[in-house]
């Protein structure tokens, strides 16, 4: 896994436009958002679905740029005043903190641009229609339907009690869109693979993306800021729904190990036991930041 | 142009998701702000580039989405506080206003992802490849290389004394980019032109983009906020470089009229004179607000 993260880091860097291009400051924030951090989750994701159908892995760097480009835009602007407020990303100031709004607000705004030219720009797959198909599900699952839907069911949500369904509805948005993306994205740049290994991904997919919402919400209220590299306990001072407020630590955990059994016997029919996917799952399941 | 401006909004309202769609508020401000509104500038230029080429009209709809919602989500967020912060957009008060900031911020996220969405998810020509190019096009004219770009540097320039050239470096990137994009990807949807062709059409978009942007500060000085359904002189209270700082009321004029002769001139060798892109390059040099 660490070798794929390398990975990453050097295509993020090869893609973002040096400090020195001007505009610099904004081209420097950029780099200090999107590089030296950061668990790369969803770039692990589209490179082992791309494995899997046995995709030529030189092409897959644009697939796992862009993902992590537009979960990288969507902390920044999280992270905002008006938004979560919150001042530290990954052990660091955040970038509205080290820059300042205004900056952090083009940021964001840059780094989703930089994502859809990275998955148009290179050749993905040896036919450019499925190319485009990729460019619209990323587009989706960024979108008021995916992850910016999610986004402002929760602020939507502050001081709510919610309902499990409700919960688990904001989360499928909110972190679960662009973490499916990330996976059948990958499986779309090699071999076509049949309907049912498709369903079998996808079932993985949303049962990770699931499960990877549990653990953060029990990491926010168990750990400290100093592991999570940002602030802990920000869900309870903020009154936001979570798992861990909804069911309680226990039946939290339950959920969890639930939720990763399951992802893992989805993976079962799939070529070698999906190995890779399995390896990413085990990550998330029992990380401790 | 009515007739165009009425297709444009016929298109951005089918691509919108409808209010009552889950999450209903973030749906409702995305079509407040994208519809009912606006001189719809850069869609009259990709329908008029796309007609000049036979493009399938039909298909233009959603290059004419796609530059719109990009150009709308573009003025959400710069008129957010921490960057312009101001309360009167096309006559109603601006989203964050209306709404709030959170709701403001991912409303121009998503109308971004929207624009790539619209773009990939129907044909617009018949090669696909040729379609991933202008996905790529319209990414780099809003990122950080172009429309974000130029805002950056926008933000950067307030309260100090530019050269006219770096007048011109800003205006090319801030509305330039777009304006150009909007252009050249409309004559992507048609018939392939020779080299000449596609860089008299380039031509024109540069001078009639520069000259939309001297137009702009000229009404900004002299225009009242009712004409304009934005607040007027905003330019001078917040201390910004502008055609007018720069080169006073006169020699503003002078330029526009230069600007709209030179832009005029250069459509001249193209088919019919280029006459849909001329009607529009009129509007642009002699509009009111």
């Amino acid at each position: 896994m660490l070798e794929r993260q390398s990975m990453v880091e050097a295509a993020l860097n090869a893609v973002l436009p040096a400090s020195g291009h001007a505009p610099g400051g904004l081209h420097s924030a950029m780099r200090y958002a999107a590089l030296g951090g950061g668990k790369r989750i969803r770039p692990l994701l589209a490179y082992a679905a791309a494995e899997l159908v046995n995709a030529d892995m030189s092409r897959v760097d644009a697939v796992a740029c862009a993902v992590e480009l537009v979960h990288a835009y969507s902390l920044v602007h999280d992270d905002m005043p008006c938004m979560d407020d919150d001042n530290l990303r990954r052990g660091k100031p955040t970038v509205h903190v080290a820059y300042d709004e205004a900056t952090a607000l083009l940021v964001g705004d840059s780094l989703q641009s930089l994502a859809f030219q990275v998955l148009s720009e290179t050749v993905l797959c040896d036919d450019a229609a499925q190319q485009l198909r990729i460019v619209k599900m990323l587009a989706v699952a960024s979108g008021s339907l995916g992850m910016a839907g999610g986004q402002a069911i929760d602020l939507d949500s502050v001081g709510k009690n919610l309902s499990l369904p409700e919960l688990e509805f904001m989360h499928v948005h909110k972190t679960g869109a662009l973490i499916r993306a990330s996976v059948q994205i990958g499986a779309m740049c090699g071999e076509r693979i049949d309907e049912a290994d498709q369903d079998s991904l996808d079932r993985f997919a949303k049962l990770a993306g699931l499960g990877f919402q549990v653990i953060d919400d029990l990491l926010d209220a168990e750990s400290s800021t100093a592991t999570l590299g940002k602030t802990a306990g920000k869900d309870a001072i903020d009154n936001k729904p979570t798992y861990v407020s909804v069911l309680g630590i226990d039946r939290s955990r339950d959920l969890a190990q639930e939720l990763c059994d399951n992802s893992m016997r989805a993976l079962d029919r799939l070529p070698a036991g999906g190995a890779r996917l399995r390896d990413i799952a085990d990550f998330i399941f029992h990380r401790k930041f």
